[in-house]
């Protein structure tokens, strides 16, 4: 409802949910969500051995937690996804998405002549088209790493990315065009940056877990309102400049 | 030189020359350049009907005009262009890249609901990748299209065009990294936005001429310094927010 805080429940969904930021967004909807509630988690490959941790953490909470196969790459994938989702969730529909899956290639510090135009298309691919695809058929409410183009002199000598933070800017404006389009159906769509944190992307020199990040997060998310809205916000709350 | 302002000169290259404002700012290259000068013009199809004008041009001036066959969506044609211009250029080496090309699809209104993956990653590969490739093998100064994210509210409900302002806010993400990127060396690269114009793709509505516009931005263009390098600004030199 305008200008009310947004709870933190219902149906969830949350894609690259088998490791970092998105295993642990995962754990913290699961301690902060009931038996109403349901999270469907979301990752690539849920058989593989990078899902190990989540198929047990779906094994213990079965009611409140279910494994879809989604690869925000690949358009049968997401349709796959949706229908399964879709069927479930029937007419109560899905109350907040969670775009959290994203590439990023090549491997810092990623220079320019490093980079190829295949790396660029394929980081597009994964971290623009597969939220626009979701955004299609779902409601959302995405998340997104730093991706500032003011802030870029501040940190780009230090991992350069271009297809990484080419494809990031593209997903703030797809933010805000969202965040214009669903106005008037009163969904929030709002960017977020999780921090530099400990994941197979963020690497081992990291300031923050994934659980300071997450708990930052879901806070800050919970209090969202209507004024919220097609901004870029940090895991504290802070707008960050586009 | 640091400070000074960039003189127009020596070897351009125009990307998407053909039509609309890329057409336009050979000509008026052509009157603001002298005997000294070369333009490379470039375009996707330079013996299709549609280069029938650039095509008259240069046999008017083959002196000053060469036309080179380019469609940034193919490594190989970027590739193959660089070395025809390269060969070309010799030591003096590029003086003004004006990446000028861009696509739009699908057609306006281009709602979400009417907009596929394809529309998305095809206006990516055209409108990102291939300023990218240009940059990896040439100095680059580049034109964008207005993009945004911060004035997007204000313009979102006129045409929604996804593929478009996604393309463009990544696109000026790539212009503030090289702009980083190539600072050691004394490069400017800096986005332009030409105003809503009588283009095929700005429509017969819009309220400026193709001359207005390139008359703006080559004046604009011509007293820009090492502090306008990583910005983006309008035909008549106005600072644009990301």
């Amino acid at each position: 409802r305008a200008g009310q805080p947004h709870e933190l429940g219902g149906n969830i969904l949350v894609t690259g949910s088998n490791r970092g930021i998105g295993l642990e967004l995962v754990k913290q909807l699961l301690d902060n969500t009931g038996q109403e509630d349901h999270i469907y988690a979301c990752c690539r490959e849920p058989e593989g051995a990078g899902a190990e941790v989540l198929r047990a953490l779906a094994n213990q909470r079965p009611e409140q937690v279910t494994i879809v196969q989604l690869d925000t790459s690949d358009e049968d994938s997401v349709t796959a996804a949706v229908q399964v989702v879709g069927e479930r969730v029937t007419a109560s529909g899905l109350n907040l998405l969670i775009n959290n899956a994203a590439i990023n290639k090549p491997a810092s510090p990623a220079l320019l002549s490093a980079t190829s135009k295949a790396d660029m298309m394929e980081v597009f691919e994964t971290n623009v088209a597969g939220p626009f695809l979701l955004a299609k058929v779902a409601i959302i409410n995405m998340s997104t790493l730093v991706s500032s183009i003011e802030k870029c002199p501040q940190n780009f000598h230090i991992v350069q990315m271009y297809p990484y933070r080419t494809s990031k800017a593209a997903l703030n404006m797809l933010t805000r065009c969202l965040a214009e389009d669903f106005r008037k159906h009163s969904i929030l769509v709002t960017g977020v940056h999780p921090g530099w944190v400990i994941t197979d992307m963020g690497g081992k020199e990291a300031p923050m877990t994934p659980q300071q990040s997450v708990l930052g997060m879901l806070s800050m998310m919970s209090s969202l309102s209507d004024k919220d809205s097609g901004k870029l916000v940090d895991w504290m709350g802070n707008q960050i400049p586009w």
